[in-house]
């Protein structure tokens, strides 16, 4: 199960597949529901808390040095020789969705210590040191915004602020932390990446459907969440004439297909409304309150912004011509990124060197990487997902395409420090 | 604070107003939540059986005969020397809707308690027994179909079909009337009303917009409640194209549009998606499953199966346009119902002679008298409601016009008893 890596300045090294396909199920059965249900692990929970737990306990078998911010980011660190002391970084999250897939964010984490082991089991000290990090809340499902420990690593967020969040349960991030005991005392202020490379499924349908076996991550798409909220009134279903009617519902309802019709019509910004409540959710009374998510994306901030303002434009309409009060908070906002170059060209060459097909392309989802791009030069590596399915148990990428990706990894980790 | 009846075939006879109005406030205490919530007072819950009890109290202080059916519907009977057997009935029910008014139901159970203390206190025997009755879960928020009780005795939904409901928080509704001790062995199926009057707040604005003091209600439109519940695919936020979503919320979104365009060019159906529930609601994943309700109402049989056919085709439509599976359930279905002329009349001419301005006209809401108008004449009389706000803390009706539908449900009984 061992394939050799040739790399023209090195000895032989060796990704040990078997155990990274093994860890990749073990993390992956920690708050598994059963086959329809996937497995939720959602930020800061016990059984996220368990995931850590495993995390942790897979680093300390291979003697990293293992460090926890007080976001609760895990960074393990293979140590070098050398003076340098920048370190190569490769990770991604261990959180998950509601009902998730196993690999989403845990293949990066867990392909960045299987490359750390191939380099121990070759007895190779690297050039500078290779740091592997699960960044925390990068879901964004508990507690907003995502990618939440990666912004505040990269100085994008207050620590302060983000350890006050309030969770969708009430709950306070750093009670949570406390809670779960990983509630860190690492200054990671003080640590900047020499480069970072995360490893990830692509989330998305592009690789599957045109056939390639690894995408070269060049950009990624800007993304703007709202929480949006409409006041109407709640009456009687069955007297409250239509003209007289304040109905919440419908307000959302008209919103959606607004946004829909945005996607449509500009082609590439992405609208969602994923999550939604309404209020008193009885059959028979008009719902005078409803509550709801609007997930924004595309590659070009000028068109994302163009469909931020034509919401805005809607709303303000809507307001006047249902009678309804409308309110809007900004859960995140982050501009499309442009990786680094000189890191793309890095993982394109690697995927030629080792015969794999692949493609440069636009991330559509958001990573950690957008987050670390602030402090150093980024780059990701997709393999692809089945039919594009993610956020779902259904998730699934070949264990063949998962160690094709690990191996890319590798190839680009020796590249830049050995 | 009592006001005289003045009725030509009989002595003087009072109502006893403060002690109606005190009765009103007391039981709206029951299941309050504050000034913002209201009361809530779900049928067959702890709350409602405490509303329940009170209403027992109260029929035993007038020592009335009590009897509670298998369906929990509470009957209390005032006797007659007379050989007459067939009781004039008046009533309505005592549970409420999520943060509900005082009103509601209530108002009726308890002006009929009043009527027949006036017949007590005035120490007059009708010349039929004279029955109060309250029917269980009017309302229909945990079990399906609404105005249950009132549907049981009227014959139009067998006992044990009824009693094996199982509740939106999966309760069995005969276990929950055992457990609060309402699941009593009186055989109501034997007691056929010669004629039913209910007493009811509006709940719609037409009374309050023409300033009339009593609605004369002569017919109440038909009611189509279904579930429907759309199936489409839970897919990545950012990564997964436009035209290849089946955004279960999206489509939800197009049939809240649809209906409401329904509503606007007939001008006389009502539609409303009353409650709603997203699957997995989290913000950054596309819906797969969207279960809500839709509520249509036309007081034309033929309009309200035209709107349930348009809808029926817009769903096959939307499966194919959107690629997602839709399922419908049918949870209540009644057509529109003419009450009786004669009853009516009287109604009318109560209100004429006592002096009260009142109008014909159609109930919006679905009420018990349209299953007891099955089995006995029935008809219902209307006060105004304050902008035609129901199903919401902020109902009201004011304490004169309270007064003034119980002295004109006061007079028909005396028309139809003495």
């Amino acid at each position: 199960m061992k394939d050799l890596i040739q790399n023209k300045e090195t000895t032989n090294i060796y990704l040990d597949e078997k155990l990274l396909l093994q860890q990749i199920s073990t993390l992956g059965d920690i708050g598994f529901e059963g086959q329809n249900k996937g497995r939720t692990r959602i930020a800061l929970t016990d059984d996220e808390k368990i995931g850590r737990d495993q995390i942790v306990t897979w680093m300390k078998e291979l003697d990293l040095d293992i460090k926890i911010d007080p976001i609760g980011n895990i960074f393990g660190t293979l140590a070098t020789n050398n003076s340098v002391q920048q370190p190569l970084m490769m990770g991604s999250h261990i959180d998950t969705v509601k009902n998730a897939g196993a690999l989403d964010g845990c293949y990066g984490v867990l392909a960045g210590i299987a490359v750390i082991r191939a380099f121990k089991d070759a007895k190779i000290v690297p050039n500078r040191p290779i740091t592997v990090v699960a960044f925390t809340n990068e879901e964004g499902v508990r507690y907003q915004p995502d990618m939440m420990g990666s912004l505040v690593f990269a100085k994008g967020l207050d620590l302060k602020i983000a350890l006050s969040s309030v969770g969708t349960d009430g709950s306070i991030l750093k009670d949570e932390l406390e809670r779960i005991g990983y509630y860190g005392d690492f200054d990671s202020s003080k640590l900047t990446p020499y480069k970072y490379i995360e490893l990830h499924i692509e989330q998305g349908p592009i690789l599957d459907a045109d056939k390639k076996e690894i995408g070269v991550v060049e950009n990624l798409q800007g993304i703007s969440w709202q929480k949006i909220t409409i006041e109407g009134k709640a009456n009687h279903a069955g007297t409250t004439p239509t003209r007289l009617r304040h109905d919440a519902g419908l307000v959302a309802s008209l919103i959606n297909v607004f946004v829909r019709d945005i996607s449509i019509k500009t082609g590439t910004t992405l609208a969602t409304i994923g999550s939604l409540d309404m209020e008193p959710n009885v059959i028979n009374v008009i719902p005078n309150k409803v509550t709801f998510s609007l997930d924004l994306r595309d590659p070009n901030e000028k068109k994302l912004s163009e469909a931020e303002e034509k919401v805005k434009r809607y709303l303000l309409e809507l307001e006047i011509q249902e009678k309804v009060k409308i309110s809007t908070q900004s859960l995140a906002r982050f501009q499309p990124v442009k990786f680094d170059e000189e890191l793309a060209l890095d993982i394109k060459s690697s995927a030629e060197s080792l015969g794999f097909s692949n493609q440069r392309m636009t991330s559509g989802a958001g990573h950690d990487a957008q987050m670390i791009s602030r402090i150093a030069p980024s780059a990701m590596i997709f393999v692809p997902s089945l039919d594009g399915v993610s956020h779902n148990p259904k998730e699934f990428t070949s264990d063949e395409q998962l160690i094709k990706g690990a191996k890319v990894l590798l190839d680009v980790v020796l590249k830049n420090t050995i």
